[in-house]
């Protein structure tokens, strides 16, 4: 049984509905309704074991998974959801191993993921043409542990891709059709395009330009996910939830 | 450019709608209504390069994706689909270096999916009762190349789980529930655990059975997804589609 | 072109997002963040002309539908959406002329809905246990101009159907299987049964008592409706939705 | 009880699976795969009771819905689901009594809806460009019994709406945005235009046309149904079904 150290993320588990994600640093508190905690307190803490909280509430410390530390960072962008970010890792065909190219950084959920996933020995560049977001998303990737698998650039991807015969090419950024043509030209034979917009009008965009390229085996897809109420004897779908985020834009250079 | 060498996957191009995953090997042929080609001719022809069929049609030579060579393979049972392979990567945290239980293996698609994922650290420990599924899986993980990573049993899981310090158990058989508390003993702290299921009536018995055990973080979805017919212009969701897979219930052991 | 007269229902329309039913009477005031009116000065305006608050904002005065209309009551209960509503009403065969059984009227809007489609022949009966949704629906009946066609009772269904040949039964309370039985005995050859329920753990309760009874024809659906963003340019679904409702079963005594 | 009369649909069930709809005619004969039947055999045959195949098997002889007698029809073109049938009634406000403008007919599944809700003193004016369709319209209306409801025209809407101070337009054509304006003229006030259509590019093409009309309350929306197998203990959606049908578009003219 292993126990806290500093820089671990944990989740403290109060109930099904109420837990947190937090990052365990000196010298930060830890508030939430059932009380606050002193996060250096969890230093050397078993994993498993619950922690109480100043107002005598019990937490119960757990290890974090990959999703749950995406979720527990500090967001500046529309991000990417899991149920999205799933298919685009096996639409897009990276794995261990890949060389990817990214835009835009945005808060890094995308960039972190595939860096996550082509450990330890791929490599993801991503282009970000705001400062302020750059600058963020470096700090999430070095929170989250995946900085060495990565090239954040504060540049306009549109001023070309510097990297040569990448696997995978993902595009989340407002104007993906005036990238496809550098795209082609810089994927590797067999190489992916992956494209994340969210209206309908990007994707008539996009299609309209990957017509007029030589990429093939075009896809467009979205998917509605439901998640359930976990109450056994009262099974049914959450009222409310998350309608629409995006379409994924898949295709190939042959 | 790199050429086709026996044993290669690869994808032969008649249109958008038309084109087919084979594996090039000697003696084989390969049949299609836009005639056929001797697989032995593939050897050594540029991917990206055109074939002509006995009939003069002409098929691009492409590299596969790991989705597309999934595709490619005979199936015993139903399959796991991509949408639902995704999340459940994401939801289960399984990733570079894990270390993974499965049952049933079946006709392999989730077990080769996250052996291509835990590569090249991790490995997949999968159980399946029935001979002829376990045979023809470890034929089809050979022909993907992901047998390095997977340890195949011809063994019931419910005779219980070899392994210990599990991250993740993932079960996609009929009685989920029974292997519930044999799945949290074997599991590290943290560990997830992720099951599929086609019916409510399964979903319903595995939540009780989760429920009288210390599993924590219970999550029960599903996914609808649609694909898009990609003519500009005339942008619409396929009009026939997969309505349901089934539903994908996560769990963590704290 | 009409004049608004007292006791109409009238559309206050501010922009598309922010428009307004209100019933027109006597003595009452319209509040909202564009300023107030006194409802009484509306009385003798033309639709499709403005009216200017107290602050200067010009509302334009608009007919109501229907299923506007229904929108402005006050809700005692959870309310069925129109998504399911027109589906239920075809399924159900109920139109113009239909006699039609229906428990418990709660808030009244599938009472009122029914009511509305059996105009001027048919007759819609409803049950409600509890005396307070009884007498706001009664209420709501009269304010909508549907109580002419609706004999509401204060009264348990499950103390037995008084009406004998109706051409539909209606459910819409939690246990709907212990209905089932008398309402097989009170529907005419062909008749309907119509049942709506939340949870799944529910749906699989009312099978069993269907397979239990002589109903044949039996249908479950649910439907999942999305509204999308209208702005021209920018097409798509709106991101946060009702992602469920309930199950929608039907039957029919053959 | 009452008894099969020439010219009644009837609904012969063999299972939940397998039952078939049919008009009772003289001289006509019924054939499936539990064998064939004189369908002049039928008259007076009471309802709720069992033929005879003549290979032995038994069919029970039912009333059938509106909805099953619709089923019935020979469809020329695509035809509009129950699913968006039941909420576009609803949407456009459409019951008894309604004064209704409608194109193009097509197989008529539309106008015989809406026929069927605006009895008895409403009206449905049908416009439909193509003769053969006319035709076919007019004979499936007079087999279900709604004609006199209707007045079908084989005319181009598009050459104008010969109504005026109608209640409701309802659009089931390729181009709708070319009949906006028109439609805007000849509808009473608070009255409603309702549009279907299969694609995108034609929810754009008609917001852009609407947007530059006075009309307000836009709508767009769509919905997904999904069936399920009513097996008990084997809850589950069914695999296959329909995806996508159309994208319905209402606005009101204030």
């Amino acid at each position: 049984m292993s126990n806290v150290k500093e820089g671990d993320w944990v989740l403290l588990y109060y109930n099904e509905r109420k837990n947190y994600v937090v990052r365990v640093e000196k010298g930060k508190t830890f508030h939430s309704t059932h009380g606050s905690i002193d996060l250096s307190s969890l230093i050397g803490v078993p994993y498993g074991s619950y922690v109480e909280t100043n107002i005598g509430e019990k937490l119960l410390v757990t290890k974090t998974s990959f999703m749950e530390r995406l979720e527990g960072l500090q967001r500046t962008t529309q991000v990417i959801y899991p149920k999205d970010l799933g298919y685009i890792l096996l639409a897009s065909g990276v794995g261990p191993g890949s060389v990817v190219v990214e835009a835009g950084t945005g808060t890094g959920f995308l960039t972190a993921t595939l860096a996550w996933y082509v450990r330890p020995s791929g490599r993801v560049y991503t282009y970000e043409i705001r400062k302020d977001f750059y600058q963020q998303a470096l700090k999430n990737f070095e929170l989250l542990g995946v900085l060495p698998y990565i090239t954040a650039k504060n540049r306009d991807i549109r001023d070309g891709i510097e990297e040569e015969d990448v696997d995978a090419v993902l595009l989340d950024l407002p104007s993906p059709w005036e990238i496809i043509h550098e795209a082609y030209a810089k994927l590797t034979h067999g190489g992916s395009l992956t494209v994340f917009v969210p209206t309908l009008t990007q994707v008539e965009k996009t299609l309209r330009s990957l017509r007029s390229s030589d990429f093939k085996l075009i896809e467009v897809s979205e998917s509605i996910q439901r998640k359930y109420q976990v109450t056994p004897g009262e099974l049914r779908p959450l009222t409310l939830g998350v309608m629409h985020t995006g379409y994924i834009i898949r295709a190939r250079k042959p």
